[in-house]
């Protein structure tokens, strides 16, 4: 491999010839062989990186602190990562040392290499655009990586969020599908009152649709930045009026209204808004789990379980007995449920391990959260293309179901009292019968007239209806 | 002891002649003997019911399902309650199964027994004022047990904001005591730039205020109830236009203004709020951990460590080595954060246990997050009074520390480019001598005065003033 | 209140005159209100302190360190402690700065004033029996509090290792009582192949059999202790030749055999053995929550869920619907488990947090771990005595969910392929009609003699016993 | 793309031509797309899908259900797998539905094909070696699946074990090279009283040692296996004796004793091995947490710090500040560290999810545990060789601490006693002075001669040498 020679205050290092990056970058990537994932797999991640550095560089402009020609170039190479090229140059580890620099400077790095390759320059030729002194001007990795960060997490949450919305219209077409179809409510597991499956689809469509608004939420904490506040939040080596102007580049580059944090030093340190947006994440782990164990409870059986809803057939689910099919696409929800839950334990250790100006522990936040959403979106899309939208209603045996079942006696408790359905409820619990029986055929206590108008559907779902009547009456 | 008999279903139990409460808190306290923990450790929640039942009964009494005397009578029952009276009969454990349903038939039965107190009748003769046919009418553990829950937790949160809110103004006090101490900033652990120790406590007391903040923003969503879903969201036995109608009197009474979810079949196997409610806690947690950390790095040694500042004495530390006393406030405080965290697990592994119509798990949710209050709140009030408040600066030392180091070596950059101040900090680390030595003693590349210029407690904490200075010249 | 008055290097206290206690717990108790549960609430962690300042003053006498009327007058309080008595004096909260210097000194003091009145002193006359010089003779918190906490947890293990014994033995009894019940076995929650209901229970008495032994095996890791290293492993203040012999003592004293650890240094600050034991909890916690899962699951319905069991009835379900009953008991073990897990955490965190020769979060690492022990305890106990003994089969039902289903298939695939039988399987699927229609009915494919051959219980439970006649054949 | 076609009892997919894999895992990888990250990824776990089936086929070629050519031709295909070819054919993702199915059916199309292969056969043509039916015979991924997970760990465990033994050693050299370098003790990161800090490299090296000896203790659970329970632990469709057969050849072709779990019911739905292993990581991950916390702590400064030590310089530490070096390393670690901790509570979620006759969730288990598992050994790795090796002490610097520190008063209380120590110590507290200065020049109350004698390298560290004396005087 051809190679060209670089060096910074801790000696050389050789770094291929073609490549972008440079010495720091290389000693990173000898550094830190951890996950085996570089930053390169996270594309917002990278692009973030190219729209701070052009706010920076546009501002140092501005407040003539880098030349014009430098900073153009820098700013031509920054358009190229935001453009979405040379992603593959970004090597470093997810989990590394330094509190970012390392993805810092290897951002510097290709930035300089870019812009010198436009200026006509060699690689490595840093005397004329350097990665500390022109990419990197009146910057720190403490401002720059966190802001980079927020950043990214702003551009991905958009496409998690219409995942979000996406399933939350899914369940919305069932309940509306399934709203005619009378089913036993249950709770403790126990049969309960009577309700409509749409009703529980609904009900699942809500859940997931408040995500969608917790998420708009936290978000906003993260357009809080601290750009500008270089190492420690006292802005030293930035130019004066540099925090807010390069905030408002940022803002203009990306179209997100970002805020200078009032409090630089505390910014600095302060992982608070990842602590709630990895939170926020877990609430809606802890939601899919709870739908997905309802999904696999109601397909349960087929003869020997609840059987109420047929979830699509997305594969064979057993090589010894024929025609078995499992519910796997809830049940790899449920797992990327448990991950992202595990993440937010990871993301809440890392928080909690600041000292003093910094919290050095960043680069594995990023690890976790992007984890977490990559890995959530890509559970929540596959939910509700291989699983939601194909699901099929048994209603004939829901229906059943109720009309055999004893809970309904709460539907007789206004006609009866309480003392004579307790033990008309006994009977039934006793011999096997069912209430019709043992109320229209054997007590004859209600007429199958009115037996069939109690047990209507708009009675048993809407019970207001009914009582409306009978006390209007 | 004397007893008299009550019967339920399952038949009868002898219950202490003097108490309150029946045969099914009876059974309860039978049955679950996990934490020795009772409901009545929380007096806000037992209020809490007091208010709830209260404005169920108002609401039942305007729509005529129960009769204006008993309602009457139930109503100074829970005036009772709300006065902190009769705390001591409940008695059911924390961790209960029935999803609560111990709980409300605990707060069923005595405020029957009360009521029928007042009417002159004795505990027990529920033909007159029954637990569930009259107290208990048109409602559910499953809408009751929650909607009090809520109501608890909120009548909690508020001395909880206060004490967050004091404990900043604790902090903001003390940096502008400090805030002409000149001390290093450190990165990594490693000496980075200076700052004054006030920005220091300023970014402690601004990290708080924002837990105040988000306490505010999550206990709006304690605002939403589901009262009047009873069983499973459908309304099922309370009268029409019951639910609106308690909620309205819930309001009144307690001066906050709920909201009846739009969703009540989601809204009664929901929660999220609790999630959410103690992701706070746990960030409040981890920005505590942080804090308290710092404080004990910064007054370790005190001739072996950081030594900046002085912790109020608050007990001898060791039996051995005379003299020695110990940051044991913000040790507690850092134990706490880590039975917070812990609690915020628990919540979350019960909130995702949800099944069906129902989370049988919010009882485990009710001790997590009630401990989670309670201690976080002592240990915010302690950590103030004990800690912060009298807390004292080694102003001499941390000045020394500075112009000792090599890290101010940034503030000469502008003068004498990277390249020689690099020799400088070089020489200075291989030969142990002060900046100032090598740089206006030995080398003569500045004038006493003009170091002493530069290195100015403004210059050093605002270097924005001196490149002012600097560009305008 | 009478008061006497103690001081020690920080100033005066005043006491109340009848307590045991001095100074140092006074200012604890001052100190540390955060979780309000004193540490009398765990008995054996008090008699264990007696058993440990017991051994140390032994060996501190034969070394003639102690003068023997002083130290047996140490020895007769101690003995007390152990006996169980003045527990109440140990006030100290829970979570407590200073490593458990207040719960050492706690003892310290109640012990130093017994023995003093024991001598014919009145309290308070330290002169004759100090806390500090006589009591806590060469010894430090850091070695004397991790042993005692270590003894303490051996004692209660004992009785939680029993609870679960009981319990894996009625698993066992059910076992074998319900081994002739027929049922389907689910995986997936999907019906796959016959077993039998004893087969299931006695799955659930194994792995609770498993903890028994892992209990056993973490329970070793504590029998290593650190006693006569003093402050940080170097012994200093502790008389040559005391660490063993204090040992030794210890375990003559106790009857379990007290190893002394090799590397005193690494000892003191280390919690690991506190990591393992609570992860065994964790396990049982986990394991807990699946059996609990699985009897709600199979005692769902009645007529709407799978209704294969049927637990005790504990106490009325619901106020609003006659005769529901609710599996409370298993709930409330599935909400333990919660706390348990979260508890783990709590321990996780604390001993991450160790720093240089100690750690000094191990109070909140006590209060974790006798949480999860006693809970747990308290938890397997209900549910062996309120549950498992109480529970019945349905194994009419059982068996005819077996023969209705289309699992079954695979019995046949021996004798007509994979191929046919999945065309069976489908018919069934399709027509609703139980396999046994088809294939002797329909298609005359076995006699009706041969078909209960292969549906024996015998041949279903134990397909060995078939295929090897079919081999033999 | 060329392809062929293959069909299940679902239907037809175009499969890749020169794939090995066939129709179920092409239904997988378009099921599945979560992590992004293929089971390819774990080397030994393809390897041991390799092991496990080749036992598999040798025990039903010796039980006569599979053909001679046909088993000899799947253990040619088993062979390569062992070899370490063809893994690029595992391409389903980590997380997965179907407990595994997927993976055992990809594990089973490559084989049949590189067999059918092996025989002259074309890829798909499975009428003469078939997925199912020939290479899964007497299977089902509910035995296959975790047997092959728990080779694949023990397989992985060996240089994991080993990466802990070479830090310890590691440290334990350090150990011996710092052996005479005196330093201060400190608890509560106060001064406490001498020690060397041989001694505390020696701890964590010891500390590190017990982390093997746990490994090798959960790693016999790993020994216990389901291989021919099938489906549920009944071992339907397994030919009699293929169990203990089966488990012989496994463990004669790993070299690993297996034993075939006792209860096979219980073991085809526990995965509380997997349990125990993640919270040995944990605990490991928990120590190497305060290990580097230590270091960085100890390291830190270097003016303005403890600066005991000095870790080998990696990487510039900053862009703004000339010459600062960061602590990369243990940062590094210290974050896998929190990987890790997260990973174990998705174990615990997943284990805990089981129901009824198997656990579903398993996948993600495998995708947490090798994990934990690649990146700890890559962190212990790094530390070892990146840190620990290159560190070097200040011991002039820790010399002069710990001489100029007030601690060391102790080891003058058994000349003067404690209430004088206290005024001398006091005397230092108030005016900076040095305790020689007050003892030695003020005080006159030890000869310079006697001074040094008591505070002599030896007397400090052992202490019981200088009271030994004493005693035989």
């Amino acid at each position: 491999m051809d190679t060209r020679i670089e060096k910074d205050f801790l000696g050389e290092r050789e770094i291929p010839v073609n490549a972008y990056y440079g010495v720091q970058t290389q000693r990173a990537k000898e550094n830190f062989q951890i996950t085996g994932i570089p930053m390169s797999a996270e594309p917002e991640f990278v692009r973030a990186f190219g729209y701070v550095k052009k706010a920076a560089t546009q501002a140092n402009r501005d407040l003539k602190v880098l030349e014009p020609e430098v900073a153009d170039a820098i700013i031509h190479a920054c358009d190229l990562l935001i453009a979405g090229q040379y992603r593959e140059q970004f090597i470093t580890d997810f989990i590394q040392g330094g509190a970012g620099t390392s993805v810092n400077m290897n951002a510097n790095e290709v930035i300089a290499n870019l812009a010198l390759e436009h200026l006509g320059h060699s690689k490595g030729q840093y005397q004329f655009v350097s990665p500390n002194d022109h990419v990197n001007y009146g910057q720190s990795t403490n401002d720059v990586y966190p802001t980079a960060f927020r950043l990214a997490l702003i551009l991905r949450l958009s496409a998690y969020s219409e995942a979000l919305r996406q399933l939350q219209a899914a369940f919305f077409r069932k309940a509306e599908e399934f709203d005619r179809v009378l089913k036993m409510g249950r709770t403790h597991l126990q049969d309960a009152v009577p309700m409509s499956l749409g009703q529980e689809f609904r009900g699942w469509g809500t859940t997931i649709g408040e995500e969608v608004q917790r998420i708009a939420e936290v978000r906003q904490l993260l357009h809080e930045i601290n750009l500008g506040a270089t190492a420690i939040g006292t802005s030293v080596t930035a130019a004066p009026g540099y925090p807010q102007l390069a905030t408002d580049y940022l803002s203009e580059l990306t179209g997100t209204r970002f805020i200078l944090a009032g409090d630089l030093v505390e910014a600095t340190s302060d992982t608070g808004a990842y602590v709630l947006l990895s939170g926020a994440f877990k609430r809606t782990a802890s939601k899919l789990t709870k739908i997905c164990n309802d999904l696999r409870l109601l397909s349960s059986g087929p003869r020997c379980g609840f059987n109420e809803i047929n979830l699509p057939q997305m594969q064979p689910g057993s090589s010894i007995m024929p025609g078995k099919v499992n519910p796997v696409i809830p049940e790899s929800v449920n797992q990327t449920s448990f991950l992202v839950i595990g993440m937010d334990l990871t993301v809440t250790l890392a928080a909690s391990a600041g000292q003093l100006q910094l919290n050095v522990m960043e680069p594995v936040i990023t690890y976790a959260l992007f984890t977490s959403l990559r890995t959530l979106e890509n559970a929540v899309n596959t939910l509700r293309v291989k699983c939601i939208d194909g699901i099929t209603a048994n209603a004939e045996r829901t229906r059943d179901m109720v009309l055999n079942s004893l809970g309904i006696i709460t539907v007789l408790k206004p006609h009866f009292g309480y003392k004579q359905c307790c033990e008309i409820a006994r009977e039934g619990h006793e011999t096997g019968k069912s209430l019709h029986d043992i109320v229209v055929l054997e007590r004859k206590l209600l007429t199958q007239e009115r037996w069939d108008e109690l047990f209507s559907f708009e009675n048993l779902i809407n019970p207001d209806s009914e009582k409306s009547k009978e006390q209007s009456s």
